[in-house]
């Protein structure tokens, strides 16, 4: 890799050298963890974030308001919002639930009580920033400047999208038919193995300034995160995939830390055979994988020579937390992250 | 009155000179003009705000909760918001309502689903500051810090309470019978005549940093507002009265601009009387009123008089607003503040 540094190194001294212009896509804890980290390496920072979620509060909020579901943007707003004193508190703030209701015995329960139990503070906020302060785009901008939010954070549509899945296995007894399954919520919880997904509708509106921001980019970042249902959806909103594949930016596919989940125990070489199933054109140039997941030769080998195939590079290095090792360790990520744009 | 100019006048031209020390006590809209109109001519302001709702969304929270109502601090900490495009945009979001769901037809109602109806952002804010930044003097604080809000919200007690009265003419056929009414909601809304207010429980802990802004004040305003369940509150915790009677700071009892509402008729110096009445030892320093309610000069001398009793004096001026001349005008509201403050 070439030693050409970029603005990355620069930003973290101070100085104001343009800042590489960096966009993360993805949805839930994994856009929180790779937000957090970029969010040290460049002041020019957007996350376009998934907008097809149905369960939760972002689920509620979604049939009863008719809006794009808020929760994976309020996550990545949450990352967004830097180690101030200011910024600690609003993440806190952002990312409340409100528990059940503390009732004393006698008081009666009144209808309509017990509805902020679940809700995430941050949801409302954001579903009032859209109703007061503009919609779904402007609404995000006002509200992250208010938060103090380093970075922008864009829906990739904004209109609200559902994810069917063709799966195999759901019924052990069948374990070759194929299901449809419908939902986000039930892709992502289903113990199947998940063959293809599809976007309803299936050629959504990308968000204009999302497209435009992946188009600019010196960077694009797609995961880590729920495989099918934070990662892959971005690859299925057609503008957004072409604006992706014809970008000049390199392209950095983050791996999982681990193999559960929606992969349901397929290697990291698997993993990725599937984005480039779903998701025809797309090429990454930089694939990021812990090295824990490569320990195997042969799995090492595999992954190497898929990637390989369209001029891409496997990374591999050390991204695990030292006491949650079911997570990505965010200064560790940092790191490697630091390491790759310096490297361009 | 002496022309001792105090900070008023230098606040409003830049100067860092000591700027006067104000409280502003009271609930709802009428506090809410006062605070608009004051936080222009001080930088030194607290408000100390009502804790008795029991209606609305402050109600259904306070019930679900156990916490003290939001509502009359929201409106308080909306008021003190500034100007700037942060202060006004984080003012709209804290008034934002939720309104009713918008389902389409074919969607299925789930559980909880219209909890949200009718509760203001700027309630569920302060909700979550309490559970995650402090109890509720801290919280309340820290937020406003947050929204940039000029001067301190307190809660004239940390703990919830109720407000009863005895009435009479609740029942047209028996105009003498008197009743007992529970709740500060069933008291403003009573069509009824109020002849004493008591807060439940009697003798309720003052919040203490709210008793040492009152010792501390240059000036103490008390009104305009809902004359029963806004204005009298205060006078009716103990530690609070004592520190409003014994304080050197100057008193000033600002009149509501029309006799409807909880005083159903009575002229002002009836409303004087009746904070008299039920908070003995109080002696308003001046009682501001506009010149359409002492339009008739014996009304005006009737007031005069039971002021001047007390060694206070009336000041007649124009407060009305000329579009919604059921309100204060606030600027109106704020030349007669500045008028005052000037004066000692």
């Amino acid at each position: 890799m070439a030693e050409i540094l970029t603005g990355a190194q620069s930003t973290l001294t101070g100085s104001l050298t343009m800042p590489p212009r960096v966009v993360a896509l993805g949805g839930g804890h994994g856009l929180y963890a790779t937000l957090t980290a970029l969010r040290h390496l460049t002041r020019d920072l957007t996350a376009v974030v998934t907008v097809a979620d149905n369960g939760g509060s972002s689920g509620r909020l979604r049939d009863a308001y008719g809006s794009i579901p808020p929760g994976d943007l309020r996550m990545a707003l949450a990352a967004l919002c830097d180690d101030s004193e200011k910024g600690q508190a609003w993440r806190e703030i952002l990312q409340h639930r409100f528990g059940p209701p503390r009732l004393p015995q006698e008081t009666e329960v009144v209808e309509g009580l017990t509805g902020l139990e679940g809700h995430a503070l941050g949801n409302l906020l954001i579903l009032t920033a859209w109703e007061r302060l503009g919609g779904p785009v402007q609404g995000l901008a006002a509200l992250s400047r208010l938060v103090s939010a380093r970075g922008r954070v864009l829906p990739m549509s904004s209109q609200p999208l559902n994810i069917e899945a063709t799966v195999t296995g759901l019924d052990p007894s069948a374990p070759e038919r194929r299901d449809l399954v419908v939902g986000q919520k039930e892709v992502a919880r289903c113990r199947a193995f998940v063959e293809s997904v599809r976007l309803d509708p299936a050629d959504p509106p990308a968000e204009p300034q999302a497209v435009e921001a992946v188009e600019a980019a010196d960077w694009v970042v797609l995961g880590p995160g729920s495989w099918y249902t934070s990662v892959m959806p971005h690859l299925l909103v057609p503008q957004l995939r072409d604006a992706i594949v014809g970008s000049s930016a390199r392209r950095v596919l983050t791996m999982n830390i681990d193999s559960s989940g929606e992969n349901l125990g397929r290697t990291p070489a698997e993993q990725v055979a599937a984005v480039l199933e779903n998701a025809p054109g797309f090429v990454p140039n930089v694939v990021l994988v812990d090295e824990r997941q490569v320990e195997d030769t042969a799995e090492r080998r595999a992954l190497e020579e898929i990637v390989s195939q369209s001029d891409g590079e496997v990374v591999v290095t050390d991204l695990v937390h030292r006491s949650h090792p079911g997570v990505h360790d965010v200064m560790r990520l940092a790191t490697a992250y630091q390491d790759l744009l310096q490297s361009r």
